[in-house]
């Protein structure tokens, strides 16, 4: 379980009625935990990434699904939630279980139906995570140095991490281990996130350009890759952060191994492959502009490329198949071609 | 001849007894002329960029020994410039050029004899790179795309640029290029200065982050890569931009021709291969902070990165030549078993 000065949060959580979010967009510089108190916020702070990551998302999915039964307007509810963000899996499968549940329940029962079945999907993700710690760290050698790019640890999950999970069960069993964290431009959700989660957990790590990660690969200072999923179809091509694809041409390229490690909501079996992935275009102005602190601690948003000039921001790209060694799931480390059989359909 | 406002600029030329110099550190924002009237002064703009790109530092190295000899004091000069940015080759080439014409005068006509050379070494350069763009506009079909990293425009050279010499010849011929820009963190020198460059010649193009080049690739939205170089060893090893090396491997991956673009003094018959060059290792800052305008027009730098976390900041890769399809010199389009009969030794 993860903790932050001494105790344990999840990433998103149901208290007193409301969802709870540490908000993401604020930190490394400061931890404040975000209320939201109807459907309709929870898909704003979906959508602005107060909460991100793939299997988060997935819970405050299935939470904001709870606040549309609790307010009486479930397919709104469901709409505004499905519109949010279109590339990770797990999103609509916490609003689908939390959907299905409550419509078995009766008209009386609904609401606390849709809250127990969120309640169930959060602590099921977090169990998950904690899984994929334990299938994926044998694979770590005491003294390596794993890569990883944006933000796959436990802000982006409900507990644990997915890319991270591995790392920090290695770590905690005594293993060094050393990562080199691609900062991931445009949000960099690499040196500000993955950074924060490491110096938490007492990680030695090096936050780098992700330009250089072909740099790293290439002097034989990466001994694996492992990184989170946004969605994994069924042949195995998968959805990450914009940048996962370069990382994996560059891995195969200098021989070292590729790992993608995702629970199973991740897992799309009605994607037949990577092309028919939704790829979510966010606004030009993340690569235009950058947050950060300046001299007064204050938070602020510079503009670091040319006025006249237009961006463009594809979020995520897909790795084909063929460029991943292993995905490390709760139930083990599996390869492309094991996906129809294990994959709950 | 590049013209900034209807006014053609090299970007260091000398006047009036200085060394004058466009500030690239405020550039898109500003547009500033920075005057160096010593050696030691010129060593310090080198060395905190106010000029770069290899080619330019070529002839700033060279105006700033000519400083050197004026101020009577050409060994110590000498070695302050060479301290100033160990990788591109260019830099030596341009201090060893102005020592020998120097060193070939009588003692009276010493000073007189560098500036010569220092003005013939820079006026060679300009011609070197628009015979580049001659070379390399065949190359470039109408309605092509080409993908660039870092800025190797007219800004880092002497006039008219290395990698971009052929995008603006080809676009004064009438052909339609669109230019995607790799961003070319840490610096931004894409977001900042090639976009900046692209708009001023009315060269239609995109600013994408360095983790989106694989991306647009693998969609086939790219026709060619071209980029610069700070040096290229006798095997056809290319220095160049850290990030440039995942652009390579990618394009390989993708089927795309990848081309680099340089001048003579880029290359280094005394580098037998990649492994000889040194490469430069910048501060750590320029990765957790960055450089911007804020809501108020005025240049701040913000943390960009977890306040405990530290950062690596390689400043340059070296490109395998098998990876390289072609290098556009003046002499021609050649390839890395070209080099030997063909550079200047």
């Amino acid at each position: 379980m993860m903790e932050y000065r001494g105790r344990h949060y999840r990433t998103v959580w149901w208290e007193d009625g409301a969802l709870k979010m540490i908000d993401q967009t604020l930190l490394p510089f400061t931890f404040t935990v975000a209320v939201s108190s109807s459907c309709r916020d929870t898909a704003r702070h979906i959508r602005r990434m107060t909460v991100r990551g793939a299997p988060a998302i997935g819970a405050a999915g299935a939470y904001g699904m709870v606040q549309a039964f609790m307010e009486g307007k479930p397919e709104e509810g469901e709409t505004a939630l499905r519109a949010t963000r279109p590339t990770a899996r797990d999103l609509f499968a916490g609003i689908d279980r939390v959907k299905k549940a409550a419509g078995e329940a009766s008209p009386r029962d609904r609401a606390s139906a849709a809250l127990a079945a969120a309640e169930e999907f959060a602590a099921h993700s977090a169990e998950e995570c904690r899984l994929i710690g334990e299938q994926g760290a044998p694979l770590i050698g005491d003294g390596s140095t794993v890569l990883t790019h944006c933000n796959a640890g436990w802000l982006a999950c409900v507990d644990w991490g997915t890319a991270l999970a591995p790392v920090y069960r290695a770590h905690r069993e005594g293993k060094r281990i050393f990562v080199l964290v691609d900062e991931t431009r445009p949000r960099c959700q690499g040196g500000k996130l993955t950074a924060w989660e490491l110096s938490g957990e007492g990680i030695p790590h090096a936050v780098i350009p992700d330009t250089a990660a072909g740099f790293y690969m290439r002097r034989g200072k990466v001994d694996m890759v492992i990184t989170g999923a946004d969605r994994i179809a069924f042949n195995g091509d998968t959805a990450n952060k914009i940048g996962t694809l370069q990382v994996a041409v560059c891995a195969q390229r200098f021989g070292i191994p590729f790992y993608i490690a995702a629970p199973w909501a991740t897992f799309d079996p009605e994607c037949t492959s990577g092309s028919e992935i939704p790829i979510e275009e966010r606004d030009p102005e993340e690569v235009t502009r950058m947050a950060g602190r300046d001299e007064t601690g204050r938070l602020v948003s510079v503009r670091v490329c040319n006025p006249d000039s237009r961006a463009e921001n594809p979020a995520f790209d897909v790795t084909p198949a063929e460029l991943v060694t292993g995905y490390i799931t709760p139930a083990g480390v599996i390869t492309a071609a094991d996906i129809p059989r294990v994959v709950p359909r």
